[in-house]
């Protein structure tokens, strides 16, 4: 196990109803800015509570945080903030409404523009405001950690920032009964990879940490079929919702290497054809698993067999039933898993590969996926 | 699931000589109150390790809190912090260093007697001192919640109190190799029982929490043979530390109801005969498994299958090889699992049920366990 240091100092507000807790969590003294996405909570309910619990605060209300936020965006937000003195930022939305956030957190009491703030990757030591969440999305778990993925479209980047965690967030599942399937079911895929891109290098580094994502995946294998055919059975999506939490909130990462090249090669699928960003990763975790099969095939089988119930004698064969097991199943989410199917070709590997070249990059827990090596994932799942 | 808050602030800081990381943690400003237990630090040089990275501080030192922390001993040292306007606490040791610490950061600036503290139980909102940890055993779960359990021997009881989480805790395995074998078993009888407490109520509440409870029980099954015959295998008894933690810490509480029966009987047993903590669960948990199968029967059926593998058609007969092979792992572990091992007898069953019958106590997720229920439990393990 190596050494590690964790610390993760969110209130999570959980259940029925929790949102008209909201109102003790924030001082009267505060003047807030309210973040959005594109309206939505005003048909479900969740504007209305929100707007209820804050009776006799002080708070202004941005509109339009799209789908993988835009520093164009968010740039506007951070300039009424400052406007306004705002000094608490309340993000109601799913995850790009809350990771848009955290660069508004961080952008009113900064100087320069928005996007140096990102370049700095590490702000988690600069002054940022509090901010608080409602979340109304299961899949990105920011809502419990001190990471934000920021898209730049004019220059087609998509990159991510580390800065504070928020201060509370409040997890009500009942806000997630109108949620369109797709969204669930990236929501579901989301949750997934994010475990696997902590889970899946070597066994026992950390064995307890072993159990406890083999835990979230089992329960998403388990629940997925459930939210997809009845996402108004509550007790299915409170455990989605509890699941996509903890699967990015460092609790199943301590004392472990961690992969992350799916997300990478995902962000830039994103900047380039738009694709969600769950949607990405389901695509590229069978490419990287096929291609990583070698350096990744015990923990492969421990995954097969434990998630899946898939063992054998022929080590190969097993590997390659596993693998396309996890396919098969992101399959039965709905989604699709290669990349013509998502209109993305020869051009956008090159366009990849052409800028990892340039950035140098290497990505996975042994730092062993480069350019080259990206290259092979991505015709793999062509 | 039922609706909760969750909030767990310590800074847990993990690994090899992390030690030398305590200075960081602390101002050199304060003035620390170092308490200790009875020695065995200054043998394995977690003492000199803890005064060499606290050079140049203001620091005082008390020495002597003793397994089940008895208020007299800490007394002492609220005196002695008082004294000397000691404003950090730094418990240095095991459960028990640690959980009277906790007492003693809320003595200090208390002004009445500091068993008031204790009885008025819910102590959270209080003011107390900032409180930091360096565990050298692992087993109570106490470095990273906000609950301690402290002794009056005069008046033989036992009592828990809640007030806040350490701010910091320092977790080394390199400081456990030297535990004696015995310790290191009620530990991991500690760890394990503690999970039960959380999870031996009814399948399904938060699926989640059960995959995660039985991820710490698989765990200590799997890893407890090893740290007995081996105790500097750093990655098992990493994988210990780490584990007991992980079993007290909120993290897989989320949106269940508990039992802490168990918990609840042994603190009399500890407090009419000295027996060590961990040592009266395992007599006491196949007591209440045998007594509460009825209520327990579904959950006990779960545990059964994913921990230990054991199914069958004939359901009491399953429930009941399910226990069997749970005193089993106890007593593999070396420890009791009878009363009359231990030296109580029908005396000792008297006065418990006395004192409950007195205190008209309902323990257990269904408030069912009451004195009688409790004599009944009693005489099962006799």
């Amino acid at each position: 196990m190596t050494n590690f240091v964790f610390q993760n100092p969110t209130k999570l507000i959980f259940g029925k109803n929790s949102i008209s807790s909201l109102s003790g969590e924030i001082s009267k003294e505060n003047r807030i800015l309210i973040t959005f996405g594109g309206g939505s909570v005003k048909n479900n309910g969740v504007y209305e509570q929100v707007i209820n619990s804050l009776k006799g605060y002080t708070f202004f209300e941005f509109w339009g945080i799209e789908a993988n936020p835009d520093i164009e965006t968010l740039r506007k937000a951070i300039i009424l903030g400052k406007e306004k003195n705002c000094d608490f930022v309340l993000a109601v939305g799913g995850g790009s409404v809350i990771d848009g956030s955290k660069l508004i957190a961080a952008g009113i009491p900064y100087e320069g523009d928005a996007w140096e703030i990102v370049k700095k990757r590490d702000f988690t030591k600069e002054k940022v405001l509090p901010l608080g969440t409602v979340l109304t999305l299961p899949a990105t778990g920011s809502e419990m950690n001190a990471g934000a993925v920021i898209s730049n479209r004019i220059a087609k980047e998509k990159f991510a920032f580390y800065s504070r965690y928020p201060q509370f967030s409040i997890l009500d599942p009942l806000t997630t009964f109108t949620l369109p399937k797709f969204q669930i079911a990236c929501g579901l895929a989301d949750t997934f990879i994010h475990v696997m891109e902590q889970y899946l290098t070597t066994p026992g580094q950390s064995p307890l940490m072993d159990r406890w994502s083999e835990g979230i995946l089992q329960t998403i294998v388990e629940i997925s079929p459930k939210v997809l055919s009845n996402p108004e059975d509550y007790d299915s999506m409170a455990t989605f919702m509890l699941s996509a939490t903890m699967a990015l909130n460092g609790f199943v990462s301590m004392g472990v290497s961690q992969d992350w090249a799916t997300h990478m090669i995902g962000h830039e699928l994103t900047a380039l054809h738009g694709l969600t960003h769950g949607h990405t990763l389901t695509i590229l975790l069978p490419g990287t698993m096929w291609v990583m099969r070698k350096e990744k095939g015990d923990k492969i089988l421990q995954y097969g067999q434990r998630v899946w119930g898939i063992s054998g004698t022929d080590r190969e064969l097993t590997i390659s039933k596993i693998i396309e097991k996890t396919e098969e199943f992101f399959r039965s989410l709905g989604l699709k898993t290669r990349l013509s199917e998502n209109g993305a070709g020869e051009e956008t590997i090159n366009e990849i590969v052409r800028r990892f070249e340039q950035r140098d990059v290497h990505f996975g827990e042994n730092r062993s996926v480069n350019a080259a090596v990206t290259r092979q994932i991505l015709e793999r799942v062509i």
